[in-house]
């Protein structure tokens, strides 16, 4: 059992309709030193790949593509969810549906940031249905990128987004693929 | 001069407006080794305070925040702008305008995550007006916890936050603080 699913265990708490809270340490508070030892493993588990930049989504998978950073030497794009007045030029745009949020939004990058060529490495916090990550990977292959990786904080298992990526081909190393959630027990069982 | 203003002068862009594009290292695509040396210099200016914890605005305070949290060995906390159907409970709350985005955002931090007589350290990637950091200040007063410190990078010195900030008895910390930025020219000038 790795950092992250202990860590899962101890402090992540079931709620009906299969929804993991996990704000005490992901997506609210953060801890940081957690988030380093995700950093590690995926360092390890994507050794030999070619990663240029590391691309993420706003705005819980920034903190942790950073500090992942760290282990790769490389910067880090966050795809945004919103137009800013602040952000001209031309951009690559995805429509991404929240399963949290119930929402859905257009998510864009600068071209400037991803170029044709470059190795780039996916990470996010979240998989469930994969919306999120199925539109980060589109704006990488819009822009002549390769995905080299996807690294995840936490999958649903049970959700269709994991299989999915999967049978695409490529390489997704989810730390914590849970595969059943009992609200009423608060029990949670990872995938082997 | 510090890496921050080194990197601002390198790579900023001043557009009409009192704007300044940060976009290639700060809040778009963010160059991680920058912010470890942020995160270094803030360690050096708030040596001896009581810091249990940084609290910091999404989407692009919380990179910053994260590194330089590894600095201080405390977690971070961020303030959500819009109410998740995933945050349940009960939370500070405080209304903040963006100047980049020109809209109001109501901000979140769940009551859980900051406590009675804790040292909060707040971190953030701009200040102009004022707006988001007089947000957050009101909730860590509204959970009886206490300002060690704020933490700027860029504070744009010809608007009239910091000054306000300052008045109020804070050590506000920002990085680079731009008294002056001239479009036509490209021309950035830095209070000494």
């Amino acid at each position: 059992m790795n950092a992250l699913q202990e860590k899962i265990l101890k402090d992540g708490i079931v709620k009906q309709g299969n929804i993991l809270k996990v704000d005490s340490f992901l997506n609210h508070q953060m801890d940081v030193e957690l988030f380093n030892e995700m950093g590690k493993e995926w360092k390890k588990r994507f050794e030999g790949k070619k990663i240029d930049k590391i691309l993420t989504i706003e705005a819980s998978g920034i903190a942790i593509a950073c500090i992942a950073a760290q282990h790769f030497g490389v910067p880090v794009v966050f795809a945004k969810k919103a137009k800013s007045v602040n952000l001209d030029g031309e951009m690559y745009t995805a429509e991404v549906e929240s399963f949290t949020h119930k929402n859905k939004n257009t998510v864009i990058v600068s071209k400037k940031f991803i170029s044709e060529g470059e190795g780039i490495l996916i990470i996010d916090d979240f998989l469930a249905n994969g919306c999120a990550l199925q539109g980060l990977i589109h704006i990488v292959q819009a822009a002549g990128a390769h995905v080299e990786g996807i690294g995840i904080a936490i999958e649903k298992g049970f959700q269709a987004g994991g299989r999915m990526i999967r049978n695409m081909g490529y390489q997704l190393e989810s730390l914590a693929i849970i595969d059943a959630m009992d609200w009423e027990t608060g029990t949670i069982t990872f995938r082997e």
